[in-house]
């Protein structure tokens, strides 16, 4: 691990930093008397700093802390996952350079990425879709994004020779795999002094999630399954906080938990997401406002997302079934037919396996230690505990009977379906 | 890869490596002036020495050749896989060590192992089923092995710290992955060069194979099984060719495909190899011998071998379940019935990926390129095609069939039901 070296950088040592690093100056154009510096950070680990000067601009994140900030030194945590954020903005760049913003410099030692700012009116989605914004490219993007980066990271585009050298190097980023495991399959289903809830209105809701044998079982398999299968290169924290968007724009930031894992825990991660935002609503409804509309723009979102990600990434699969993805050689799988019926087989797979992650990132995030300020926005707790617990019924539900839904379509009828 | 400073020994200059090499010269008691040398290697890839002076004796595996010696220099194969072998011979030597040769000295550079030397009567297991002969403690024997093994390499034992480590250093065995990839999971489903088949009486079932959509769906799924689950660290080639027995003893040889993958790989190839034994018994019946008893004897060692290797897995499991394995926390999987679910759940989907993999290796037998002596043995061609195709047929169905089969109990008598 990188510690030699390592300073963590302030608003004031970081200009110093800019500017003796030449990549970064000549981003500026070189124009570095009043740069604006802002530090943003939002989530738990870094520190983003945007940095705009008067001929350019871009964002500096820096792992600056060995821990995670909102729990404390309790939780130590290693600096190396910049330099596997970095890799994998990098690597998923190069398959979807549209919806990755742009490396421009990477300090190991410092732990550091300079990437392009996303610049106003560029917001994290989850924020939009509290504010009940649309987003009429949101599907169309995330499904590009979500199959480009996974097909093409995965055995059915390159060989396994390739595939086995980046497994390899991706469970050096073991330490937040583990953050994953604890956060989402294990704590939110025993005691822990990490867990909360809307309380009091959940305490029975979180003890019926810790007593619930069928769940525990699926959730077992799903735990296998994050630990042992290296299918592709995940994003390993797809929620709608990584996802920046504008009315035009789709980015998607923030890897820096990726590994070779499930497919479907990425796919799960954001329609889970998408999910509780649908559920959520209720608790933003208001005179002006009843977000009836909106709740159906979403389960809209929810269905052309799986959708248009089956016919892309089937697509991709067809142009590339003749390259050098070893999964399903074409001499094999060499007449229509069969080529259908293992592309059919596929996805129904890939399907129930996004269903079971996402129902489970939905549990982790309302009895679990991180929330989502989807929920955490609704101040009238027991309005709050109401849209929570009707999230967390569904996703118990999902997470123990995905194996009945043969379409998207069917899941979003079963949402609709519920008695308000 | 480890070119610099590599010799291939033969006979005499394995002599001079052994007098330049002290810890060999202390196991044979620094007596090295009869030394009796005999290469006895019978497999396709490396040389096997056996060394025997008067006061001590062991076997040296080089793995001479960088490339397959049966099929030419036009199919290259790294030398590391010695390296790859030695660490599991040790790592599984740890957790059974009375069921593996013991490591005395490793030369990475030299691709060189020397273990114990494993005494007459030790034969390779496959030629004493060919001979007719019982081994009261085989499946005994072979359910230990495999339960340890399997077991204290999985996430039930170890966490996913030291788990993701020992992946990462086994993606380097690829090329050995990447054979059987090809012999097992590919060349079978397509036209290839290597493959052969009992020609002419077995050339439309061959073709059958290759045209069958619903087998090669199956087969998809392993291979992707094979290629993307780390499960445990398994031996890859364990065929009755990589045991050897007496009455009282069984060692398990030849890791050299060790890598991470799925455990039912290794039982499959264990009860897979049992069940081509099975099937080959016609061809070596005779008035002497009806060879009637003898099947009887293979079947319950079938069914011995999982069901033993079943209990033993789960009492470690039982033992263990408050340790350092991560799969299943204790206080998640926190009551007795719940455990128990959580266990049969496992076994049964452990049981149905061995019946798989075992059918794969089956198939791969009887019309891929490397063949099994069992059937190889019987000179008669037409009664080989007969035992063959019997061995064929019911492996493709229970291939395709295999998640209907609750029991290794249902699996014998579906072969005892079998048309003669
Ligand atoms: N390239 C960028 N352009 C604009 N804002 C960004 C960019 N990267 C990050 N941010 C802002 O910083 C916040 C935290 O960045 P993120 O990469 O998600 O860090 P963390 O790993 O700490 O969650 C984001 O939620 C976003 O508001
Ligand atoms: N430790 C040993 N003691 C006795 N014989 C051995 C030993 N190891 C290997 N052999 C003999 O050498 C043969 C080839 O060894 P093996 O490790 O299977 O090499 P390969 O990888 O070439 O198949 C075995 O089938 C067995 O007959
Ligand atoms: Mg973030
Ligand atoms: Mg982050
Ligand atoms: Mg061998
Ligand atoms: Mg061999
Ligand atoms: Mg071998």
């Amino acid at each position: 691990m990188a510690t030699e070296g390592f300073r963590a950088l302030d608003e004031k040592s970081l200009v110093e930093y800019i500017k003796a690093t030449p990549s970064l100056c000549s981003k500026l154009g070189n124009q570095l008397d009043d740069l604006q510096i802002k530090e943003v950070g939002d989530g738990n680990l870094n520190f983003v700093y945007i940095v705009i000067g008067s001929a350019g601009s871009f964002v500096i994140k820096q792992q600056a802390l060995p821990y995670i900030r909102c729990i404390g030194e309790s939780w130590p945590m290693t600096k190396e996952r910049a330099y596997f954020e970095a890799v994998t903005l990098k690597e998923h760049g190069r398959w979807c350079p549209d919806r990755v913003p742009e490396v421009y410099h990477f300090d190991r030692t410092m732990s550091l990425i300079a990437m392009r700012y996303l610049e106003p009116p560029h917001i994290i989605l989850r924020k939009g879709l509290i504010a009940g914004v649309e987003y009429p490219l949101l599907a169309e993007h995330m499904s590009e994004y979500m199959s480009r980066t996974l097909f093409c990271t995965s055995l059915l585009y390159h060989s396994t020779t390739v595939h086995r050298q980046a497994v390899a190097e991706f469970c050096g980023n073991l330490e937040l795999c583990r953050l994953t495991e604890q956060v989402v399959f294990s704590d939110p289903y025993k005691e822990s002094q990490y867990n909360r809830w809307t309380s009091p209105y959940l305490d029975r809701d979180a003890e019926a999630v810790r007593e619930d044998n069928a769940l525990k079982l699926e959730v077992a398999e799903l735990k296998s399954m994050f630990c042992e299968r290296a299918q592709a290169l995940i994003h390993g924290d797809l929620h709608t906080g990584s996802v920046m968007v504008t009315h035009d724009s789709t980015q998607v930031i923030d890897p820096e938990f990726a590994v070779y894992g499930p497919m479907g825990f990425d796919i799960g991660a954001f329609i889970g997401n998408l999910i509780l935002a649908f559920f959520s609503q209720d608790g933003h409804a208001d005179p002006v406002n009843d977000r009836k509309a909106y709740k159906q723009w979403i389960l809209r979102m929810i269905e052309d997302t799986w959708n248009l990600f089956q016919k892309k990434f089937t697509t991709l699969w067809d142009e590339h079934k003749d390259g050098s993805g070893e999964a399903y050689l074409s001499a094999v799988y060499n007449n229509p037919e069969l080529f259908l019926l293992a592309q059919r087989k596929y996805m129904k797979d890939l399907l129930h396996d996004s269903l079971g992650f996402g129902a489970a990132k939905m549990i982790r995030r309302i009895v679990g230690v991180a929330h989502v300020e989807d929920f955490e926005s609704i101040h009238d707790a027991s309005k709050r505990a109401y849209c929570e617990r009707r999230a967390l019924e569904f996703a118990k539900m999902l997470l123990k009977e995905r194996r009945r839904f043969q379409t998207i379509n069917e899941v979003v009828l079963a949402i609709q379906d519920l008695p308000s």
